[in-house]
């Protein structure tokens, strides 16, 4: 008999993240690592990019936030159910998000190539 | 300058799976898989388990279900936010999803090592 699986919520209990965002790792693959991102009214700071040496697949459990992607005339709203899979070093910035309500990210982190 | 990221959402649009399972490739990473599979009150038929030669990662994004753990006597309850990682061969059946609204699951298949 296997052991029990693990299990939890990514919604329930939340951790505390107004001063900062919160990132637990959940899963890790070699190739892959999977985590959860607590923010509660986060953003990039003004002027930067965020640039990342590995595709990352993006979901916004809950919460709202804005994104922004390099080169693109308009953000990028996000709700919950919506996705983003951002290449390898596709420059975005975290514009907003909601200061009222913590905002929960699913991230899947793959190497690229 | 990269293109322009792939996005979607989990929820919205949702397929029609009344008559069967609808399972939906998000990603692949070589030595992972992830999809989304939208369930509208289908359960693994009476007696039998699923037992994979992947772990999996799964994670309910909208709906209910319960599941049962080979050896467990208590079903496993889930509504959105919860998550539960099936090692591979951890025999498992979805007992139950509620047949009045679409069951949403996010699963990551890892290869088991």
């Amino acid at each position: 008999m296997s052991p029990p699986p693990a299990a939890g919520s990514l919604i329930q209990p939340l951790p505390d993240a107004f001063d900062a965002e919160v990132f637990d790792a959940l899963l890790d693959g070699g190739k892959f690592r999977l985590l959860r991102i607590v923010s509660n009214g986060q953003a990039t700071p003004e002027g930067q990019w965020l640039d990342q040496d590995d595709d990352e697949w993006v979901l916004l459990v809950a919460g709202a936030a804005m994104l922004l992607i390099e080169g693109e005339e308009t953000g990028r709203g996000m709700v919950p159910g919506d996705w983003l899979l951002l290449p390898a070093h596709c420059r975005h910035r975290v514009d907003w998000t909601d200061p009222d309500q913590p905002t929960v990210w699913l991230a899947l982190h793959r190497d690229a190539g």
